[in-house]
């Protein structure tokens, strides 16, 4: 694992735009700003050109989008131009309209990554699963034939997180093992895990290291803020997770992170 | 009380969908979260009829309305149909825009409960009020007589939350007397009642029981989360609320809540 | 320092409109709440007369301003009249979009005070400043001439926040020197900071008196909070600084707070 990305990251602070879901952003702002990144969330489709310009990444959640918001999406992501992308697509299997919105993203722009729970990428994946709103849901395929799945359909690097985070990137699989049941318990924790991601992507265009370190940030430094916390403190947790984000660095990693290289 | 309720809730974990106030929703969320429900938030209106067709109950609130979302909010309460609606009518004695869409919506849905504070619920009766945007202001009616007064003019369950949380339904009226000026200390515990509401009204048509529910599980781990704290700790409040959220069940209510139906 | 303020803060509880970003307004609208005032966010034009009506100031935030909330914040900034206008001209330097609706709002409405860090107040002063995104960025101009020369072509108070805040108003200079490192790394001080300033303009004609109030009341419970916590604990901060700001009196401030006026 690329631990000296985090270095780098509290080096070089890139600027992650966010077109954001309105439930999490601030919980996502500042865990950005804690691991090192600049967090910067928009609106408006006539700054998309000047932020994107000094951007190292863009970060599409479509958690709560609105119509009215189409062409800001699009605008974003037309102005990203060779800046790494990162789709999450919140509850696509729940309705039509996002998946179509999912659809419709990765059929028109050069998106570099998908973060999602298991269900939601079995939707992308075009596998049989049931989900309910915002929850994983349950499937007969594991999670590593779901990432390898979408990633070889949309050509892309796919976290399918969970009890186990797995990334499926071109021919490599990796798990990234540690974890807390106060983690998923904290909505928006993978808003952020998505956000996190952009930071690392902005960093390097190796997308199986910055998915790698991007689950291994945020399940470390949770892993480490439910230390001495009881089974369901989950609103203690999120301001320990924070507090964890905002001293991680390489030796942690490198001390704490259980990451697997499959293949 | 139905304190069973509470064991069915995180048995069967039903999807609310909220059109949230862009205020709290992260907290409401969580709480929802934490009691054992699933939230979901919405901005688009062309995902309103997949959203309910799956949803255990719909929250409205008005909290930041916008005129431009007037569709959706009509969208998802079409769309509900036999499932439970609960409005919240946040300042809706302090414009006369909140006012006419309060009125819009009951005149033209079957809501099923309404939850404010004192100063919102007389507005809505027809009662003399002095509030002051979201704050609960002062009138000469007793929450008991509001309750009793917009339940029978809206045909509805009425949740009048205050120091004491008040509750009329058909002829029936119960108060719900847990308490810690913490609770109302935080901005969005209105709202997150409201929520949980919705949550409890998924589980039961008896409107007279959710409401219960929802009051005592709310001040019930609002009293438990403040032992110990100081006064006006709003901030490690928040995050104690939502642990306490997380492990509140039957057997907890059983011994703390203090409710006392009336009638 | 006019500390008695502070009482009277608790005493009056002025209420504070705000066109707030979408990303931080629960932690702003809990700050205003704990020091004794009363938040409002809106999203809605048609409510913005009967708002100001009540209301004691104006919050102008463009953290995340839509093209489609034009009509919403010349509205409000209209329906103002003589009630005090605080400007956030939040990552101005880093879009057109932003720069030229600040200097819309700046030209058409008497804007009384504008919050911003160096590299707003430098690209709204015309000094040449490197940002990006919403920090701070560098700077070869001092604070204090950065406040200087805005408050001169504004014809308003600045506060320029940063490690040392810096306010000009007039003739008149100060500096509020109480700091933690923790308060910038919570994202959403600085617009917490814009609203109390709002809060304390609702009291008084004097804006250098409301600006050090402002800025001494947010920093000294900055300050406060931050004993006994690790260098980077945000998280736990954020809590901790709510608390602060919930029991926050003229005899603290008096106490605490280190305001240095300069001319």
């Amino acid at each position: 694992m690329q631990t000296a990305l985090q270095t780098a990251m509290r080096a070089q602070n890139p600027l992650v735009v966010n077109y954001a879901n309105f439930v999490t952003p601030g919980f996502v702002a500042n865990g950005l700003n804690e691991i090192g990144a600049s967090p910067i969330m928009t609106g408006a489709k006539d700054e998309a050109a000047d932020l994107m310009a000094v951007a190292g990444a863009l970060v599409l959640n479509l958690g709560t989008i609105r119509a009215s918001d189409a062409g800001l999406v699009d605008a974003l992501a037309a102005a990203a131009k060779d800046k790494p992308i990162v789709l999450d697509p919140v509850a696509v299997g729940a309705t039509n309209y996002r998946f179509e919105m999912a659809q419709h993203l990765l059929a028109s722009y050069p998106i570099s990554y998908i973060r999602g729970n298991a269900g939601e990428i079995a939707k992308l994946a075009g596998v049989d699963a049931q989900a309910k709103g915002i929850d994983a849901g349950t499937t007969a395929t594991s999670a590593v034939e779901l990432a390898k799945a979408a990633a070889a359909k949309y050509h892309c690097t796919v976290i399918v997180s969970g009890v186990v985070d797995v990334i499926a990137s071109g021919d490599h699989v990796a798990e990234v093992s540690n974890q807390t049941p106060l983690l998923p318990a904290v909505v928006g924790s993978g808003d952020l895990l998505s956000s996190i991601t952009g930071a690392f992507a902005a960093l390097t265009s190796d997308g199986f290291a910055a998915a790698q370190m991007a689950c291994a940030t945020l399940a470390t430094a949770g892993e480490l803020a439910a230390t001495g916390l009881q089974a369901n403190a989950g609103g203690t947790f999120a301001a320990a997770l924070l507090d964890e984000l905002g001293v991680i660095d390489a030796a942690t990693l490198d001390q704490h992170a259980k990451v697997q290289v499959l293949s």
